[in-house]
């Protein structure tokens, strides 16, 4: 029996990562959590998307890291017209901070999925 | 004036990262809150490390992203004794499943840091 989990499952590596950590406002809590599912249920539909993890927690630091495929299938991503509307309401009210990265996944191993 | 942030100030890329994503078991929350906080001391001091993120939230989802200067210094880490017997807690006790990805950080931008 396997028990589903929220990590991510991954093909064997090379792929892409798209590390984005945050710090939240306090601003807009309702606004900001149904934009968050949105982007996820948006992200998850596009071409040479792999997965995605997230977490956040009391102090307000966030991080979400999506799996892609390509290069491409980021840029694809980044420049979604939906998506470029949340990121700007991001940077002008949600987000106090943020950094994102993007990385060559080279290696991984775990227990516990698949 | 500039204002303290709980985001790494990691230096221009290429640099690694380790992507370490987790869920928590209910066990041993003292132990692990410990352990966990000793870990990020230890890291710190270690040559190559550059700065570390954290986030777990109320599901016990975990993300903890370490960067670093090299992958010889991420194999230093790795293999660090007080390290490898947390490691062995972890495995045993604290984490109902997890994913360890080490990926090579080719881009990085952001708001707010430094």
């Amino acid at each position: 029996m396997s028990t589903p989990t929220p990590l991510a499952v991954t093909p064997k590596p090379p792929y892409y990562a798209v590390i984005f950590t945050s710090v939240r406002t306090p601003a807009d809590g309702v606004g900001y959590g149904v934009t968050s599912d949105r982007m996820v249920e948006l992200a998850s539909g596009m071409l040479g998307f792999l997965g995605v993890e997230s977490a956040r927690g009391d102090d307000r630091v966030g991080i979400t890291v999506s799996y892609w495929a390509s290069l491409d299938a980021i840029r694809g991503w980044r420049e979604h017209a939906e998506h470029r509307l949340a990121q700007q309401h991001g940077r002008e009210k949600w987000y106090a901070c943020y950094r994102l990265r993007i990385a060559l996944v080279e290696v991984e191993y775990g227990t516990g999925t698949v």
